[in-house]
């Protein structure tokens, strides 16, 4: 795995920044915390994998008198995008003294002349109080748009600086630049800024909004808790963001604990069946009178799969929420037990919200260290946090895959203790035969 | 309009409470505000329309030492229930002394043997802090039990008096069994304490929960803002409460004003047409580029109605958000612009939230004037709140009706003007012809 | 009582508002609910006192596109603030077309040159999502300034409608600025709009902010709760605000019900003997373990009172809080009790918070309301709520004295069943002698 | 550094627990992520620190069925602390069968006879909604109790594996009970669990409720920040917790970064002197009129130090609050700059509310671990997190210091740069003679 990071030449500009311990080039990060595996590693002679840490360098890159920064943000809005942009312009402006930075309107959409949407300047005053405010000032689109236009269009403002908030598909796009920079000699910088409400970018321990995601969803799961426990065999049905990957849902359910059921696309599960998911409800109907079930997006998708790609080219998912509500309705019914099905698909009130303390703190470090790394010359990384520390990763290796709830570890077991669910599969076991 | 009240009989026991003004046995409030209305009416010899008013009255019905009293919860979920329940217990043990206060489970069902409901003690350690709960503790349910049934097991659990907290169908039910036990001239009370998330309940100026509600839908209007800002043509379309009344969405449309246009059951619109709401909207996405609409689920129902009742007796509503989804969707695909409309329906993450101070406060005043005259031996009556005062309406006059939105009164006045929409009606006017 | 109400003049400008049910001349709302006594004083021939009810008139004084209008904001912060200013603009801007509206900053010190404080302009877009921060865009002051100075600016500024946003001070004030320009033959119309968090303000129902107000004390009466059970003989204190009037206190006690005491500055109590506040208190912390004091600021001034008045020539306070906090510590010490005393004086956090839902919307009328009996030539006085009608009130009147809590009236009295405190006073009663 | 863990003896019982990956006895987490520290500890043949992994083990130590558990809650109140409460009961219960646990109520109090403080019986439904409500349902106490009462009172309820939540004296005392437990050969278990909203216990990268009080302390200097811009020259001035320790006042400046100023315990600072703070204070109240200060409680002692030890033998601070107040208006007031200072000081305000949902859920993890541990027969150890993973660290260990905002790390810098505040420092460089 090739942690090691690009850079547009030699930095050769003392930092302007005062009071300040400076990350040095050598600065690494483990990726592996394991007592054993590093040292077995070690031993072995071998560097134990690690990442560069990101932070204020002893030079800079660029000549701040001359510098025009751009900041865009991509794809599906997220709580905290307004505090990085902040975090980035404040620090930008304030710490380092750039003055000229610009806003690129809906995504990579601004880049391009034929939408005409326009600029928007960048200055404390413009971003003073955006925290306050869910979304994004700079608005987001979806799509892909031309490499090259997007690159003339680089050229053509003479921005040296890039901040591409965005996830997987806008990385895609920032990595693409950044070649196609390459090719024309250009010394334009590009820092990617991983946005993922559902924290399933890889290399990334947590990325922003996530947190703010699990509490809304967290108070959503209290509803459906209520409403399960307002009417005889209440049933609680909570569809949570999670395409590919179920943290949100294992880590709200984590919260209050009032989930009974959480299905992910991680961990497959049969819907019949004596073991399968429906029988295991009834049995729980029949015995607490009520239950709350919390399921990913990306869950099921075998039962209620349907084919075709968005804008952005991630592919359409069926709709499991509606589908397990209907099956769960029909099941009940065809065995004469009354239910009270609450169905609840809170999607766009979780990711339109401001974001919590948590996150707004975290935003603002994550502003801090990619205009830091930025103005080192760094390019063609992403600016993340592993174990606590900040740290850049490259493009190319973050997108290569995508982060999953290990099914062994212990989010998942602690999901599985918390709720008491079982696998919900057809089990061979003691000896039986399949055939 | 008759606004007499029922009473089990004459009070001769002295109200045991200390340091209080009695409300007389004439203290009424008038129906109407209006100075020249009422001024007209007196000179013309007629009384004008009041309601008797509650609180607490210098003799009581019952002999506290005996009394056993009960509260039931029965319909949809509102916020307040459980402040409502925690207000009559409180009320009723630290007030009166009464400490033999039964809660019935799941609505009317927990009266009926057949359904095995066990029934919950409610002392004050019990409620003590239910209040910081959304839903019920006691559970609810939809749905006619047996008049007789019921009235049988009030005289069976030897209760005297009777908290029935519901709407419509329950008053409606409260008044039968008030009429059942007339007949068996047994001595039992029934005060109904309105609860309507709608706020559409006839001679009430304002139901618990409405203003949580209004607080949460809110917020949703405000997500919606935010994603119709972050996406080029964003479309934010929110469904709220509001079956035949939409004082839901006028007044969380009012709260933020970030709603463009409000669609309500009382206002009919056309969707279709060169004046119709389909027509109006694209010219708003052409000149803002964003849009937020709100819509109240009983609204539009010539468009999307189907046939149907619940088990309350309820219309089955057609879905008005579903519906306008699809066809605006359809609309902007036809006319070739590229939209990007986000749909939340919130409803059930609105009515099992805690309720707001402004609620909580409100309920613990009608639980207290709820316990005042039901131990008055008032009976067959509503307890709610008329300008600011508290009253007592005959349940039979509460059910004649419903209450809504008057489309020339201040609050659609005020919408209006906040939106600046037009009718959505196809307009023949100012001697046109339209052949 | 007068209510009749000043204007600047005949108006003949018809109104360019759409689609609206007029207020007529002759539209006034009762000040009486009391049917008994609003039909006596008809039959005596008497005119019931009444308001003139606000809203849309036929007519209007203005010629809009001449008017320029100006806001400014007075005394202490209250929650809707940045709401009012944001109706009104939108109001004058979208519904009336007035497109010259002035903020002025800091209270009237905005208006004096010498302060040098620039002059903001306000338009839909400077407004448009303040309605999401505490506090007010304008800034405020306290302090008297000169009256001619004022109006020589109102009049150098060439403007025709001031909307001051304030409490009592600001409306004294404003009626003497009315006086001023009446002497000067000016045609500049005053509409005071009242804010004040303690709802003291007289013949207005309730005050934007102090739903807000009560909800968040309410919260930090629940803190205390929280605190008084978590330490042995844990006693929690709020003092809330109220300098005259003790709204707050009653109100928020009444949210959750977890204060034991309450003490405003309506109510004397003593603090020593056997009946004073002392003894009930150890009382109840023998028998309970835990108690929740709720004080407003106003309250037991015999006891702490101090000489002087502030910028605004309000009397300046002693500070009950800290005064009880150190008697009942003393107290206990003397009487060898261990006692754990948690203090919270949370006054800043609650009048900086944003207007929640319910005063929000409020604000939205009020501001309407107010910029429609400004454009039809209304001055010199207020625009509230009455018996939840928008009226008008004459500055002159609102200013003869304070609203208080009616010991004898229902919000008294239910907080007395809340707590189940008793008077705190010295008793002489049953003919018992004391000496 | 000794980051050995002492055990009770033997497990021979198989972990009843079902689909999990173990934790094996060789599991350990490194102390130190960077790279470098690593590999050059490893070449030279050390074992680079560790810590113990925490997390279910195969073989558990106490027989299901006759264990009996006991819960304590000791010191300050804090965030969470129910939420750790019912993960334990939840996770004894259903995850482990154990069905005797018993709360202990006010601290060790619980433990001596002479407070005749009753035992709570903890089950799943007992702590079924308690994450709802602050503080802790058990109560908790300050002081010391004697060792061995506690131990007499653990042996006399046949009590096997205890509970301690609490802090560093907490700590010290349950190292103690352990050291008289090995004394009298008992089989008595002692798990730590940390509470410190300071976040400021050693070995532990985050303790629960901190990241709730950075929340409520953002909100207050979020109010603060809307105080110092209403009014001319307005300074809001927030004291938060802190004891030793400034980490909640340096996240929540860096929340949304409106704090202009922050003073910790860690950095000293001068307050007059050309380079002080007041000089500093002032300069930016003439250049930009207003400013916000964060203070965390044991900052600037040397100014205002008092002597003393409280119950639980922490030293009594003086209130730099009311210091700087008082210094900031004096300093003014001398200078003839009129300024408007609002103090805010929300302590228990911050610490009495319920975890947010990043908090709560970290509760859980907590409490799953303690439980698993414990079960396996770990004692004397504190169970917390390390760089986002769940470890057991030796109580002797973790009461040899106090954690520290380092001066030179991430947080610091990070705040520095928000703030762009100087050293206050009275600064001798480049030569330059001050006298």
């Amino acid at each position: 795995m090739d942690t090691s990071v690009e850079s547009l030449g030699e930095c050769k500009i003392k930092n302007p920044l005062r009071q300040v311990d400076w990350v040095e080039d050598n600065d690494r990060i483990l990726f592996n915390l394991s007592a054993g595996l590093v040292e077995e590693c070690v031993k072995k002679g071998q560097a134990p994998i690690s990442f560069l840490k990101a932070g204020p360098k002893r030079k800079i890159y660029f000549d701040i008198s001359k510098l025009k920064c751009a900041i865009v943000t991509c794809g599906g809005l997220c709580p905290g995008l307004n505090n990085v942009i902040r975090s980035i312009v404040l620090t930008l402006y304030h710490t380092y003294g750039v003055t000229n930075i610009l806003g690129i309107r809906y995504g990579f959409q601004g880049f391009i002349p034929k939408y005409g949407h326009p600029i928007m300047e960048l200055t404390p005053n413009r971003v003073r109080e955006i925290n306050e405010l869910g979304g994004t000032i700079l608005s987001s689109s979806r799509g892909h748009q031309g490499i090259s236009e997007v690159v003339d269009a680089l050229e053509r403002m003479n921005i040296g600086l890039l901040f591409a908030i965005g996830g997987d598909g806008t990385f895609r796009a920032a990595a693409k630049i950044c070649e196609e920079i390459a090719s024309t000699g250009a010394k334009i910088g590009v820092i990617g800024i991983p946005k993922t409400i559902d924290n399933d970018i890889l290399f990334l321990s947590r990325s922003f909004g996530f947190s703010t995601a699990v509490s809304c969803a967290s108070d959503v799961i209290g509803c459906a808790h209520v409403e399960a426990n307002g009417a005889p065999n209440g049933i609680g049905l909570v569809k949570l963001m999670g395409r590919q990957s179920g943290f949100i849902a294992a880590n709200a359910s984590l919260d209050r604990r009032y989930a009974n059921f959480v299905l992910i696309p991680e961990s497959d599960f049969d819907l019949d069946g004596p073991h399968g998911f429906l029988a295991v409800l009834e049995k729980r109907i029949q015995e607490k009178k009520h239950a709350v079930i919390v399921v990913a997006e990306g869950a099921g998708q075998r039962y209620c799969g349907v084919e075709g790609f968005d804008n952005s080219g991630n592919k359409v998912l069926g709709d499991i929420g509606l589908y397990l509500k209907d099956r769960i309705t029909e099941y009940f019914g065809e065995n004469g037990i009354e239910i009270s099905l609450k169905y609840i698909d809170p999607s766009y009130t979780i990711r339109s919200v401001r974001a919590t303390s948590e996150d707004s703190v975290f935003c603002g470090f994550l502003g801090q260290n990619a205009v830091h790394v930025g103005l080192a010359g760094m390019t063609n990384i992403m600016v993340g946090t592993w174990n606590e520390e900040f740290v850049c990763v490259p493009l190319g290796l973050v997108t290569t895959g995508r982060k999953q709830v290990d099914l062994k570890g212990k989010l998942w077991s602690s999901v599985l203790e918390a709720t008491g669910q079982p696998s919900f599969k057809h089990q061979v076991m003691d000896g039986a035969r399949e055939s």
